[in-house]
């Protein structure tokens, strides 16, 4: 995957989803569980420390690893094995004592959960990033007027800021979603073979308390080998965040379109350049972002897919996380990572929006018109008025507010003063800016407790 | 949709969404929207008694409207046009402050909310009754032996109480989930053509606070019409309850085997019959709420995938919903309803549950005498004598106490009694039934406050 | 479902997914089977007249073969006792043998079958269309110029007849995957409780092929209940195929956005227009298609997550396909007629797509220029003269083709005709004209035969 | 991935689809392209010798080419630099005409389409022995009573050979799916910048004729990068192979559970254990195919979802589609692999499956009772008798047959041989044994011939 890894992950988390790291985590669950057991004394205090010493992930052979997977059917049965053989080299007694009373599921799940807590830091960390690029965003273009579009088509004026605030306010929404997390889903995973931890006898619960202290992680009302909505649950929110990001690059790559021209991403050396037209500057960031977007329904639905897990451990359903979760986040990292890169870059053309904003010679005014003359004569019959000079100035490719100062319907109820200022952009765009800065305080205020 | 939509819904939720039901809400909105106009001074305030009386579902032609649609794309408009019409058969004055200021999805998307505001309310009556059910049949069974399967082997014993406290944590999660979404996702959408309530020059938000208390809704930081994740995070967690209604409806129906019989779905006349072999009882409800589990992850997928909506008001992604989201509401509405009651009438067979742990002739207590002999020999070399006594119990069809009492390796280490007290279930539960009441007290505290 | 029907369905394809009509071709089988067994001599000559006098979906009672199918767990059963009761008013005799030897799935899975076969022929006739009206639209453009866009981005020229073959190119395919569907997916199904036609003793074949024959459908190798890939099969091709149509909507609605110009999709009365806008003419059939094309993956996985169906006859995977399948056919359905209907009337204007040739200054024909002149200074070094060239057209607002006329790197190897004529479109559409006449040609030999 | 690459792939598909495969195939691409055009006289004779020359995977530096990627957006362009300064190295002539004439989308997708080709095939050939595991299977076991089960409850007799035909049949039909995939869907791609090939002047047909004939691959009638149908369609045609599978991953592992025990995974050294209990043999391949079958629906989606692609190249669908189609491929290969592994040594115990024939005190014969005495009484009333008679055996825990032979209702119409009879599995099985042939005859005619 080296060829794409980049593309579509972020260095900080896809280092945490390697095959070495997701070992160091199970491995770090061993050595824990070895600690936790020897302070409860179910285990000799003298075994926790040569166990923990072989909890080093470079000590293992990751290509044997894969083919005693083959066989087993989970790769915790061939590492704790491994393990076991490497504690035995030191100590006989210890090895007696390697992941007593566990079972292969704990130590995934738990070691999953270690990788979570970390990659979701990581997302965190992006995630600050990126609402402080769109406040100021917000803040910088609150009064640049650009055209709102509704089904691809020109509809009213707004403000560029409003745009941005739109996106800082969904993504704010994520922050919290994400930050969320840590207390609803990132737990220990400790229940032995059917979740009744039987071989720690009646010490079962001290383990755990020890154990999850040990890792820094919260203690569940009890095992959940089969119940699986805390990890689905990661992957919705990393799947909400996802569609948020795909908005975001939506807008951004319309935008951008040649014919377009308002917004761009960020240019660089070599950056988007094309294999065969020297011109062309790709959205590259976009690309990667919808990308991410269009799978990540998918993958979010293999793991809603996979929660009727059967009895105390499932045939399959616990099996297909394996691959997809990682994949989730790594594809929702990348996506986050890149679009906080693209976007402390943005570059804005109000000059182009505001050429934009004259295509249609006015007929993007004609609510605003009908607003106010809907007043004087009714909303009906303004709007009537409204659609037959919208026609004229098409047929007679004439400007809309010229169309109107000469229309005998208007007149009576319109000055020429009037209409000219219903086609300043800025003169209809409501509550526009008091909406920005409610945006920017939603956001501000969410950032430092939870919603 | 009558034949099956009983089977796959509840009453209470398909009642909410039918078309009607549905016009209703966004005549609500309507209605509510001439009396906040008229409050703020926006329309006359004479407007808003004729607007609101027309504002009943049953004058209106439900087939025309259809028709219409086609057209126009979108339901909102006809609607507003023979509400318009209607409005105007009466007061020729008021008729022109119809939908003053709105678009068509400020109507569309607030009815929505006030559907899914009574939908989920109902679906959270249903949860309590299916928690308190639970919470009954993990006390009951407490300390009823069961065995513990994984990986659709049996594996060690449990208590079937212990299994239900399973579901029941995992439900009462859930409850907290739906709850949340009251005051995350259930919100007024009110921006006009562009999100700037333009229409309404410098009152849009004194509008929009007063529409927001009439349909006591919460008024977001902005309007939201292109930016979906409030809606997009109903359905993902109503796909996360159905998840795990799937695993109990997966549990049950496997327990329920012809094979296994363990526990039973409430008989009654006519019920789960068989059109052909008059033995039959059919597990009805779980086929239902297994289906219902295959069904969310493609539908919850549909809501993803749409979240990428361009610009100001999208084109396609949010027509995607309008079917999606209903369905999605209906489904897993109607899973939980079934299952609550199904799981009323349960029908626990505890002696059945007694044979069944007898089956492997003691195989399924080795992982006991393993823990114990562990201690005495290690863990590698118990798990060594384990396999080759079991081996022995398998091939000479012997009980696996009777192979241990009379092994050599074993006899040094365990007596008599110890072996034949290792083979008794309950003495090899661990801490299952402070696992189940950790379960039942985390419930109780998750219905008083928010998780 | 009255108020969304027909906009995201097609009026004929709809007809045939009605409760009545899906409680008709249940009853078509009905009768069928006791003429096929009459004739075999299963049952008595003189039962099949009687039973088949009732086979007439308006004697039966919808709502409470509803409130019965919550009991039984499926429609067949309410629906072959009420027709039992039916018989019997008239004929004791007959009576006995309703449903003789069939199962529920029998007269559910061949009706459905009778419900595919007529939809896909209402499709293929749309299909058709659609086709003639593509085949018509690249012949006439098949030299106007426009521009070519990669990734959102002006990228080199080539003739809208091109664009226009690619849709028909695939929409041919379609067409074939369809017609091949009746040979490959449209079967009966009968096989009795188990798959055994048990109950018709050594006849069970004879009766089998005489009821294929009576209803002219092709009779598989052995009954089919929980082998769901035919079925599946149909809705992955659905699903295909409105995944091509979604990338004409997404095609056509990018060229018609306000700021391209290109093509429209027909007006008329109503069409498309915005309840608060009189200027907009919104695409309403591409939004229809591309809603349709974000529902469609999700409903096709929920059809293949239910494929693996227990045993002889699952417990939810068949339950999960009665609403799916039929919105699949409902939904693709609609998404090929609006299409067809708009196709038809499909708005083009070349004037505009001259204009947004023009409008890089040149910098489309950049490539063209680098061809040219690669091939007397190498590819490389033309790229980097071209990458200069642009960018000082870019920044000095100058037409690409006067930098390069005054360019000392080119003009040893270009004269000024030959630049000149490197900017003409239509000298740069290599092969455009031949690839046309090879889909035209390829889309006709395919409406032969099979592919 | 090396630590679950072996569990859930095959090693021979996982070897097609490594970061180095997957650039030797798009290298062999540049090769076969400079060859062509050097044919064509499109580039000079002497050209082609050296490009194909560089054309080699290991002199390229993959870690570089990642990162660079990041930039570009695509891995085509870092590759095709890297090879221009390869072949620059040693013919500064022949460096002018790499990739002369082809685009980015060009190189990759035809490189695709060369590593589909060899999995397809490496898949067939798992197809075919796994037919032919289960022909003998189907043959053996052609007279061997089990029950069939619907909706996991026991229902009426089968044989065991029928159950097996019934996946043989479906396989045999995915055999010819996958088969017809060479034909329709693995196709040469080049078109150039914008589907024109622009740059080879009025020889480009000529050089795509030379192409295709090189890589052996099928010249489509025009360049496809924005329509996908083809490659989406090979992962359609694999989702519902692996559905297939999954079907008869559950049947077998429900069949495998300790409480039915009738056919059994292969066992073997290591195969299967559980790290804490000594006695269990997991169904390991079970596991990963069920996993296969619940991942599949999603990644198909994401193909499906990403159809819909913009104009001449698209922004994000195609990228959605990189890392989506080989996880397709491996996922689906993988499955298919084990499972034909596993089903060459499957263990099949018709003891246990006569003895769970008996488990109902032979309720499960009710229908056929009902089917010889609803000839007699009419089909109600059979049904009723039986219905009450199940009831009484239940109840008094007394065979069924015993309560028939003593039935006042049912020994005026059967006599006591006759009942007896009817409690003999194979005497209701009816055609079983005619479909079992069929399927085998299908299977054999279908390998043949395209279906």
């Amino acid at each position: 995957m080296e060829l794409l890894d980049l593309l579509f992950g972020s260095a900080a988390v896809n280092a945490i989803f390697t095959d070495r790291s997701r070992l160091q985590r199970m491995l770090d669950f061993e050595a824990a569980l070895a600690r936790a057991e020897a302070q409860v004394g179910v285990i000799p205090k003298s075994a926790a420390g040569p166990i923990g010493e072989q909890c080093r992930a470079e000590l293992f052979d990751l290509a044997a690893l894969g083919e005693a997977t083959v066989k087993t059917g989970n790769h915790a049965i061939p590492i704790v094995k491994q393990l076991t053989d490497l504690v035995g080299q030191h100590d006989e007694q210890a090895k007696r004592y390697v992941h007593w009373g566990a079972t292969s599921q704990d130590v995934v799940d738990t070691g999953l959960m270690l990788q979570l807590r970390d990659a979701l830091s990581a997302m965190q960390s992006d995630l600050n990033r990126l609402c402080e690029s769109l406040t100021n965003l917000a803040e910088q273009y609150r009064s640049t007027p650009v055209v709102a579009r509704t089904l691809l088509q020109q509809a009213v004026p707004t403000v560029f800021g409003l745009k941005v605030a739109g996106w800082l306010d969904a993504l704010a929404r994520h922050r919290n979603r994400i930050q969320d997390l840590h207390a609803r889903a990132i737990v220990l995973q400790f229940g032995g073979a059917a979740g009744t931890l039987a071989m720690l006898g009646d010490r079962g619960l001290d383990v755990a308390t020890a154990l999850a202290k040990d890792l820094q992680l919260a203690l569940p009302a009890l095992p959940w080998h089969s119940h699986r909505d805390r990890v689905v649950e990661v992957a919705t929110r990393l799947g909400l965040l996802t569609g948020s990001l795909g908005k975001m690059a939506s807008d951004i790559s319309l935008q951008m379109q040649t014919e377009v021209g308002e917004v761009f991403e960020p240019s660089g050396e070599g950056r988007g350049g094309s294999s065969t037209m020297p011109h062309k500057r790709n959205p590259v960031t976009c690309a990667v972002v919808r990308a991410a977007a269009q799978r990540m329904p998918g993958l979010v639905g293999i793991m809603l897919a996979a929660m009727p897990q059967e009895h105390e451990r499932s045939l399959g359903g616990w099996h297909a996380e394996w691959e997809t979760l990682p994949e989730i986040v790594r594809v929702s990292a990348g996506a986050l990572y890149h679009m906080a890169e693209m976007v402390a870059g943005l570059g804005v053309d109000p000059t182009r929006m505001q050429q934009n904003l004259e295509l249609t010679h006015g007929l993007i005014f004609a609510e605003a018109v009908t607003a106010v003359l809907g007043k004087r004569v009714g909303k009906s019959k303004a709007h009537q008025i409204l659609e037959s000079a919208s026609r004229k100035s098409i047929t007679e490719k004439k400007h809309l507010r010229d169309v109107l100062t000469s229309d005998p319907q208007v007149i009576p109820h319109l000055n020429r003063e009037e209409i000219v200022s219903l086609f300043e952009p800025l003169n209809y765009t409501g509550v526009a800016r008091q909406f920005i800065d409610r945006a920017i305080a939603a956001s501000k205020r969410h950032s430092n407790t939870r919603d």
